[in-house]
């Protein structure tokens, strides 16, 4: 069985090195990351068909195989990511505030890497490669223990980066793949109390459930996205079957897509026939309320359980509402707290819904699928967190780190 | 049984009408709290003798019993402090920061409440008050638990509060004292997933074990600290002498006391005794290394324990080093990552101490004594975070609060 502590004694040591590390150091080693993947392509491609041979055998579907397959171009792409996070400002050692007391100590807000941070994800190769250079810009050592279906691509992905990082001067421990896949040591890991200061678990409420039940480091939770959206009575209607259509359609199978909307009786009628008209070009299955299959008589009957769910395919469950605080209440009830829109005219309602609604994104008059870290400006992102502490929405480098005060004085005491 | 969940949902309730209400109303409530604090204190004085009868009959020790006692003085400083927040900014609302999409989109990130914040303490009433207000400012309901031993002093004061909210016009349910202070409530306030959105344990090393082992809402651990000087071998030691002086003996049973100073091997000989000397004014017993009982020889052996105790007390564990990566190494072993400091007219030791120790806040030339919300020129505090997660060191207003990116848009799509 695998040593966790063992490793994460591994990465600590490797933290302190890094986090002590030059932004140019840091990304001289990005830079040797990059050209390391573009240069290993053919032995990173061949692990993979491992990979993609085993999961045709067990049967995997095609949506899953997709997100499993690298080609040449994906490789490309992925190093491109890697080249692009060199242009990005380093957030260890940004000073986020400064005061002087008034017996002349000097009080600095730093921000510094945390330390290690592990990451328990699915199968996507490229989430190996993103969220070790995210770590790596950060300043932090970092533990990925992805799934078994990717587990030819992620040894190849992570010894290409590791490599890369001692030839850059930097402890190839900073990088980690925990290469046993099974539920001990992902609970070993949620475990690592002293050696892991920050957990990211990426993956379905399965994982999540988990991480919650078991994990005894800091986590931020990411990903699950049961997001609404509300046509108001105002709304005009033309933009908000625009705004739906393409929440619903444009990719399912992400978290900012819309999975319920919610319509104001006033204008259902006149609203839910030119929705359903776009969304039929999708094929976009409707489960209704009673009343949404009075006007749309081809819906299906929604379950109570459909509005708790986040579908991630083209289905959509229709409710219909007689206020917006029928809408607030349905949306405070089966939110995940991810990204919730409201389409209207009417400057009040707008107001309220930004107020009263809970949630890491709230829009008005756009799609829900922005949330997301290149659209609010992050460049890269490690995930979304849908919880209040410390990341809340796309979490970019600066979520990666923590603050330490650094007080200088010339003797004072208290 | 109390039924903690209906506790959750109250509060829960309250939250959103506290969350909603704007600076001058809660500024209102708190004005109307202080004034009855003032005016109902000779009720309050009264319960809180019961719980002065009831720990002098437990045999509670002296230091315990000044903690748990209110008089009218001290209950005017704690409504004094009520109405210091009434002058500080609101942290709800704050713009953090602001971008505009390529596409016209304005995406704001916006400092919101939290919700609902439970707190944990243990026997000090005035903490009940603190909490409670620093939560209303930061537009946040709470949940109180406080000790059996201060419970009858807590009633009052919460109800005390409860009436005054409700004077103000805002729900008294903002503010929920937990009578039962059975540890089957304290462990259901742990796991209120859904109701709780920030659980604060303030209290000991056992209180901190049993919420990071049965906690399944987001916590911030604070409070512990195993504080360290490094005294370095270019240090000025009249300033050191000084700097330890004050740390340990200003007020030992605090956090950022320190508990153990690490001294270089060149300057230990002309240091410690001058350290012996100012210590021996306040009987502080020196627990020191084998090498410190050879300069010291009226000094106790330190045992291993020791240099992981908190003392809280007149104990100083003393331990001669070789060099400052000898004392780092030490500190990195036996910190609790709170407040850490290092005596030196080295500048680049200064520099390495800075960048290496791993703590809430590191000092040079400084007592370990000013890691304090008001030093720190927070105003109020609810705690110091000794985690790296959302807040570290002390927490004032704005780690009470959580963001919101609030999107608007005129129908972008993706």
């Amino acid at each position: 069985m695998t040593d966790i502590k063992e490793i994460g004694r591994r990465a600590k040591s490797a933290s302190k090195e890094v986090s002590n590390a030059s932004t140019d150091v840091k990304d001289g080693a990005l830079r040797a990351i990059a050209k390391a993947l573009i240069e290993n392509t053919d032995h990173i491609l061949s692990e993979n068909e491992k990979d993609i041979a085993g999961a045709r055998e067990k049967g995997i579907n095609q949506a899953m195989l997709d997100r499993l397959t690298l080609t040449e171009k994906r490789i490309t792409d992925i190093s491109d990511g890697v080249i692009k996070l060199t242009m990005m400002q380093d957030p260890a050692g940004i000073i986020e505030s400064e005061m002087t007391h008034p017996n002349g100590l000097r009080i600095y807000k730093t921000r510094v890497p945390m330390g290690v941070i592990a990451m328990i994800f699915e199968a996507r190769p490229n989430v190996t490669v993103d969220a070790a250079a995210l770590c790596l810009k950060s300043g932090n050592a970092c533990i990925l223990r992805g799934g078994s279906e990717a587990i030819h691509s992620n040894i190849a992905l992570a010894n290409t980066m590791r490599a890369a990082l001692q030839s850059a001067g930097l402890p190839p421990d900073a990088i980690i793949l925990v290469e046993d896949t099974s539920r001990e040591t992902a609970t070993g890991l949620m475990q690592l109390r002293g050696y892991v200061d920050l957990l990211i678990p990426r993956g379905g409420a399965g994982l999540i459930q988990s991480v919650m039940k078991n994990a005894t480091v800091p986590v931020i939770e990411t990903g699950v996205g049961n997001c609404h959206i509300y046509v108001d009575a105002s709304a005009n209607l033309a933009m908000a079957v625009n705004i739906l259509d393409n929440a619903k359609t444009t990719r399912p199978s992400v978290c900012n897509a819309v999975e319920t909307v919610l319509v104001h009786r006033d204008i259902a009628q006149s609203f839910l026939p030119l929705a359903k008209k776009a969304l039929d070009a999708h094929h976009v299955e409707l489960r209704g309320c009673p009343e949404t299959l009075r006007i749309l008589r081809e819906a299906i009957p929604a379950t109570e359980e459909d509005y708790y769910t986040e579908f991630n395919d083209y289905i959509l469950a229709v409710r219909i509402v007689g206020s917006i605080d029928e809408a607030i209440t349905h949306i405070a009830k089966y939110s995940t707290f991810h990204s919730e829109a409201i389409v209207t005219e009417s400057y009040e309602n707008s107001q309220r819904f930004i107020k009263e609604v809970d949630a890491a994104a709230v829009y008005v008059n756009a799609s829900t699928r922005f949330t997301d870290g290149s659209e609010f400006g992050f460049g890269a992102e490690i995930g979304i967190s849908t919880q209040k502490l410390h990341a809340r929405g796309p979490m970019g480098l600066q979520e990666l780190t923590t603050w330490k005060y650094v007080v200088m004085g010339e003797g004072q005491v208290r």
